[in-house]
């Protein structure tokens, strides 16, 4: 890049320079056909007309933190949403909000963890698009990702399927991803025992629908990120009409991360995460998918935690407690931690 | 909103009020069955499974501008990649980046702005997302919109079939949008005559692949953003390999954006459009093509500027001037126009 070692506003002015970054740093590590032909927009063959679509953006602070990256979070996020939806995730465009002055080599690191996500998760950067924004306009770096996958025949979650008796499990513990982000912000000690969660959730999932018996019995999916388990269950509540109950003592939870979270004062049930799943069960069939999760990497610590209870009463979520309580689980306020994702 | 008439950080948390303003600002503005949803992701049905898949983040400054705003231009420009792509803009995801601090009045203006240009260009909000970051990480507002469209059978654009005395049209006035933007940051006194061209470019380029004749004969297109004409001509002459010459006289030029243009010391042909395409058209249907763009509204001053020269000689872009001599048009280096889209 000519002896700089530094993002300029240049490299986002649509000419020579913009080309040069988009050539030397994002094409090859991306490299696919739809990509490299750099046209305004990629054509893309699907595999079926019916489809979803999702987008997010990514402003997590810092860039870097254990476990991961703003560049893998971008991919396994959008790819998460996908197959939460019922979703084959197939392609990905990465849009990039560079502030000027961000260096080079931590860009260069960050798009090929992205890069290396997108592998990892089955799927390719078809689309991208490159802006750069003065010194102090911006934080670093920003990412949205948009997503199209095709949706999986037989596969129909939604919110009005789910109904009283219905089982809530979850693939493992809850909080890492948050407290990861915060014990790097903190520069806390026992940062070395938290890691971020960040991970693509299409292949556990997939092995879940892949199962004829199980698959008309997964009734909603929905990873638990920003608000965490909390927000998740309340939109729930609110969205499918029912109350819900889950028990304290069934939440997996990692000693190292609830140790952080009770010495900073937060609920882990309101932490994000970025590698965790609810999944709502037919009863039937629920210690079925607990099985099938477990044998899967990502779900080793999966957990029923909860059930579905009575429709059109009160749509309230309540978690049992260790010593035989009942606490009643609010939708996050939302200042809790900004910036986590 | 609770009496509060600003952004918050904590309406980007994931939680109840992050929920309050999509629910107040967001959905009534946009409402459509996918949206109004609120899953993960939007569920799809396509007309076909064959389509084009682009993705733009927008960051002008200033937010309003003459012509145009934010929103308006967020959806214009996704639209426009997808159209001089070859398909009919379907579906657009909005991802908003929010300066904490920002007016809600500003935003829901903004809001509106790009819902009504949605419905403009036919197109719907199929899915969103929005991060809150503090005062001073971010510029008020970055918006990102990515769009998926279904290509049109028949329509086959591409650098490829780019050929040696193909005709180079162009839908009307150049540099306008740039130059609005400048006027609005310079605070310029001519300002009232210059108006950012931003418009939805679909409508316009479908009376051309719609003519039976006209379809086939279409070689490529390309909206001149970012770069303007000089960047798109020398992407073109790159890719195609091929020579290029335009005539500076052909060129459409509103008055008022060129004495502003020279007394700024711009040379428009770098200047960003926000409304202009370049169309690539086999000569024999070149005059017919002009016809039929100068008989729709975004087209009136519609001309043919130049045409495609010799194959793999000297891939470079020359100017015929006004007064008889030969300029050769560079790609731009990148610096001249930050933050123009």
């Amino acid at each position: 890049m000519g002896g700089n070692d530094k993002i300029l506003l240049a490299h986002g002015g649509g000419g020579r320079l913009t080309q040069q970054l988009i050539d030397e740093y994002i094409v090859p590590a991306f490299s696919n056909a739809s990509l490299n032909d750099l046209g305004d927009a990629a054509s893309l063959d699907l595999s079926s007309n019916k489809i979803c679509f999702t987008t997010d953006s990514y402003v997590v602070k810092p860039l870097f933190f254990a476990g991961a990256d703003i560049g893998k979070l971008a991919v396994c996020g959008t790819v998460n949403d996908l197959a939460v939806s019922g979703a084959k995730p197939f392609a990905i465009s990465m849009g990039l909000i560079i502030e000027e002055g961000l260096e080079l080599a931590a860009f260069k690191t960050i798009i090929e963890s992205a890069a290396t996500a997108a592998r990892a998760a089955g799927v390719f950067i078809a689309a991208g698009d490159t802006k750069v924004v003065e010194h102090g306009s911006a934080d670093k770096l920003f990412i949205n990702t948009s997503g199209i996958g095709t949706r999986i025949p037989g596969l129909d979650v939604g919110f009005s399927r789910i109904a009283q008796g219905d089982v809530i499990l979850i693939n493992g513990s809850i909080g890492d991803h948050g407290m990861a982000i915060l014990a790097g912000r903190e520069g806390l000690r026992f940062e070395s025992n938290i890691q971020s969660d960040c991970a693509p959730l299409n292949g556990i999932i997939q092995t879940l629908y892949e199962d004829d018996c199980l698959r008309p019995a997964i009734k909603f999916m929905r990873d638990a990120t920003r608000g965490g388990v909390a927000a998740v269950l309340n939109e729930i509540a609110r969205s499918a009409d029912v109350s819900i109950e889950i028990e304290e003592t069934k939440l997996p939870i990692n000693p190292a991360v609830l140790a952080a979270a009770e010495m900073l004062g937060f609920d882990l049930l309101n932490v994000a995460n970025e590698g965790k799943f609810i999944a709502i069960v037919q009863k039937e069939f629920a210690q079925k998918a607990l099985e099938i999760m477990r044998s899967h990497p990502l779900g080793k610590d999966a957990a029923i935690i909860g059930q579905v209870g009575p429709q059109g009463d009160e749509t309230i979520v309540e978690l049992a407690t260790a010593i035989g309580g009942r606490r009643i689980i609010q939708m996050p306020y939302g200042r809790e931690l900004p910036r986590i994702c």
